[in-house]
């Protein structure tokens, strides 16, 4: 299977400038090698800007005429709409019927337009639309547009902390991870990429594992609080973790609220769940991690303002 | 009485790399023509960094060995205290017994070293620790170097946004302002630079109509929620307003409430009520504005969790 390559998310950088913010590293009082890459702050709140608006990019004239298609009515959903309409494309995002009010009017505020479907109707609904209409499909993930787009946090960590030795990528269908390892292997060798996954959502850990996608229960993987990681990997996404992540940890939930807490309180960001992962790896699993400069990336800021009322009160 | 100009301001930028953040303009997904500039991401999380690294940084070797002191236990003095420790120079801060005990420990624990007197003694014992110890003193805004250190914010914004029209930024004791003044008025002289001040604490409003400072009693100034912006103009600041700002407004208590709920909520930043003055002006007071494309300073992060929790309630 091939894999992306450097080349690939080099061009990808080129592409989403101007459109995709160019996040700072920023560093934290509290451990003096400890930086945050905070995507929380993209216009949508979240990373998943960077491949969806690469995606749309890398479209030609006439496929771009015919715009594009998602079925995720989370942070991807929302990134591709607001990258079509930086790029003037038509974009359909199908949401599954009982999503979120709110969900749905941010969608449509971006220009895109709703198709509401009963749950299990969601994907086949995205492939007909674009079977019908010729719109091009841009799933979350499992594409490699996708992943050279993700790929640019790790091109940016390096180009601002080029003496880097660890970074901290949360791992849901892992599509940020397969590009950041991608970016950083290649430029810094001597960096450790390490996955960073909820216990309640480990099926990354246990594919690794096994060398072959090994599936949790949905029902399983939604006893997490970090929705933005409930996706299993693909075969594609697994194939860059096998050769390019350097290891992989679990923490919990617990930690994960913690570290969401201290994210609020003392960097002052408002993160989601999610987010707050891959601080939970430094902040609470630092002997199973290599030592030296670090970055944790702060994949996404989408959270419900009681969740967030949660995390002020101090404990630590 | 001679100005900061924009070479000082330039001078300032490269002291300044490396120990502060270089910030990004972040686009708001509610209006195409508005920019952010989050100085609540600096790791004191104020934009007061800029100013003290610059002042310090300008400090010779023999004056370097003696130290800096100040009498500012809010942002300033946890300014301070960071750019002496990143910078290697002893810092001493005096803080009014009865500060609150989370900002003596914060100044602590960045290795300043915390004399507490009795309010009334503040300036006059920073300056009696001057005048014993050789130490230099750094005040928050009536100084040169900080006023060309706080600069560097404009010069940002313009390198970063080359066609801004309108740069929108609060007014405490108007270094920031005069700084910002200063650079977006050398690079980009068809620019308007705005002050917004809060109804509660118009000093500046007053003094630059007056055409010479004008005191707020201390009581009416405390009454707003915005503590970053109780300060006085100074006859250092005032001058460079008068020379170089091209207006000034006033927003609401109410006004400053919400335009942070909206930063909070809709822009995923944390911030301090000083630190959302800047966009209240350009959600409730666009009529008194110039169009186009502007940019509000976020001047700071620093709110008690409680406060924070406050401005999660849903209206708008």
């Amino acid at each position: 299977m091939p894999l992306v390559s450097i080349a690939d998310v080099r061009a990808a950088a080129d592409d989403i400038a101007g459109t995709v913010v160019r996040t700072p590293l920023l560093p934290t009082l509290w451990d003096d090698e400890l930086w945050l890459k905070p995507e929380s702050l993209q216009p949508v709140g979240s990373f998943k800007l960077r491949g969806a608006t690469h995606a749309v990019a890398r479209l030609d004239a006439a496929a771009r005429s015919r715009g594009v298609v998602t079925h995720s009515s989370g942070n991807h959903g929302q990134a591709l709409a607001y990258a079509a309409r930086a790029l003037g494309v038509p974009c359909v995002v199908v949401v599954p019927e009982g999503a979120p009010q709110v969900k749905v009017d941010r969608i449509r505020a971006l220009g895109a337009e709703v198709r509401l479907v009963p749950p299990a109707r969601r994907a086949v609904e995205a492939e007909r639309i674009a079977g019908d209409t010729g719109a091009t499909l841009v799933p979350p993930f499992d594409d490699p547009r996708v992943i050279a787009g993700q790929g640019t946090v790790g091109l940016e960590i390096v180009a601002d902390l080029p003496e880097v030795d660890v970074v901290l990528v949360p791992v849901g269908g892992g599509g940020l991870a397969s590009g950041v390892a991608t970016a950083v292997r290649a430029l810094r060798p001597s960096a450790t990429v390490i996955g960073v996954e909820p216990e309640l959502a480990a099926d990354a850990r246990d594919s690794l594992a096994a060398g072959e996608l090994v599936s949790w229960d949905i029902e399983q993987a939604y006893r997490t609080s970090a929705d933005g990681l409930r996706m299993q990997l693909s075969e594609l996404t697994l194939a860059h973790l096998r050769e390019r992540l350097d290891g992989i940890i679990t923490v919990t939930e617990e930690e994960i609220h913690a570290a969401a807490g201290r994210l609020v309180r003392d960097a002052r960001l408002v993160v989601e769940p999610s987010g707050a992962v891959a601080l939970a790896g430094r902040l609470y699993h630092r002997a199973e991690l290599p030592a030296g400069r670090t970055v944790a990336v702060v994949t996404g800021g989408n959270v419900e303002p009681t969740r967030l009322a949660s995390l002020l009160a101090p404990r630590r």
